[in-house]
């Protein structure tokens, strides 16, 4: 029988580099394992899950988002991807590859917009012991992160919110990963060769068999 | 300036009579205060809280809503309803005639699906103190009221549930009832005439000025 498949997760604030992150992730489990991780983005990466990722990147001014709603329909997302595919995935022996998952709503809905209580009460009745074998996260200033953002086009509702709000997420990203052990900080300033180096680094540190 | 308003909601199984008791109360409501309520429906009653909601009623196979992912967008359409129509709509004086609201999710999701810590936790964080001033309970027993739903054609994903899953659902409308003062059970197999004499004693008895 296959062997429980690992979950790592890319995070980070705009113009990171998750992109080339994933890519350069993806690879190193194609080498290790023979075959193509799921990956899988958030909020979305299931039909139903892609509908939920739709309204919240709507911008209706007749009928803002509150942010409460924001927050429990990205939990909502993230609920049926791991239900519908993460954990059959992994519990295929395959290996998961995350764009995103629940940092990214402790960082955002609970940094950002101030409501980490609620990310934290439903974080814990949704998920309960169910997290990533491994995150990686992309620390950039949001100055620099949101330029870099900027010049890829135009930007969706969650990217257009003031520097502040990023410069929250950035605060509770570095505050969670300083206590978990199973989150990398990379210092995505550096040159991209050095980013990617110190990925590879990280990932060769796990041990995995 | 004007008073707040009050906040009434009609809630019941499937084949209940919460439609015709809908018609009534809006009725009352006018008589009293001259003016039409402002009528709510959940999950829905806004332009993304309604995509919420078709989320909720479809029945796609190859993607099944799980059931926290279908309790977490219910919850996100209560979310966005009471923050942007309920609250502003009784800060201003309006009456609000709600076809169901909370009561509904500690029935079918808590009482039905079984997820009542889920269900209270996150009705604690979302609502906190807010709750409707009158709650009528229309209680039928579920294999009477579904031979009347199926009556008015076809069922939605929800309307499809076994005979038990409603029978749980009435369990908690009745148990949660028996502890608040706020919610009035009308016996739901009466002939219409006597529900209808029993809702309009209820509402004369809240004694509103």
């Amino acid at each position: 029988m296959s062997q429980q498949g690992k979950f790592i997760v890319i995070e980070g604030l705009e113009g990171a580099g998750k992109s080339s992150a994933i890519s350069l992730v993806r690879d190193f489990i194609h080498a290790k394992t023979g075959a193509e991780p799921v990956c899988t983005r958030e909020p979305g990466g299931t039909p139903l899950a892609e509908k939920m990722r739709d309204l919240v990147k709507i911008a209706d001014n007749t009928d803002p988002l509150c942010d409460k709603s924001e927050c429990l329909l990205i939990y909502a997302a993230r609920a049926q991807l791991v239900a519908n595919v993460i954990q059959p995935a992994l519990a295929q022996g395959h290996w998961v590859l995350g764009d995103r998952h629940n940092l990214s709503s402790i960082a955002y809905q609970g940094g950002g917009r101030g409501l980490m209580p609620l990310v934290q009460s439903i974080s814990d009745v949704i998920l309960g012991d169910f997290k990533p074998d491994l995150t990686v996260y992309l620390d950039i200033n949001p100055k620099v992160g949101l330029e870099r953002a900027a010049l890829r086009g135009e930007l969706d509702r969650i990217e257009q919110q003031k520097l502040s709000f990023f410069e929250r997420a950035r605060t509770a990203y570095l505050d969670v990963a300083a206590k978990d052990d199973s989150i990398i900080v990379i210092d995505a300033e550096q040159p991209i060769e050095q980013v990617h180096k110190d990925i590879l680094t990280s990932l060769a540190a796990q041990g995995w068999a």
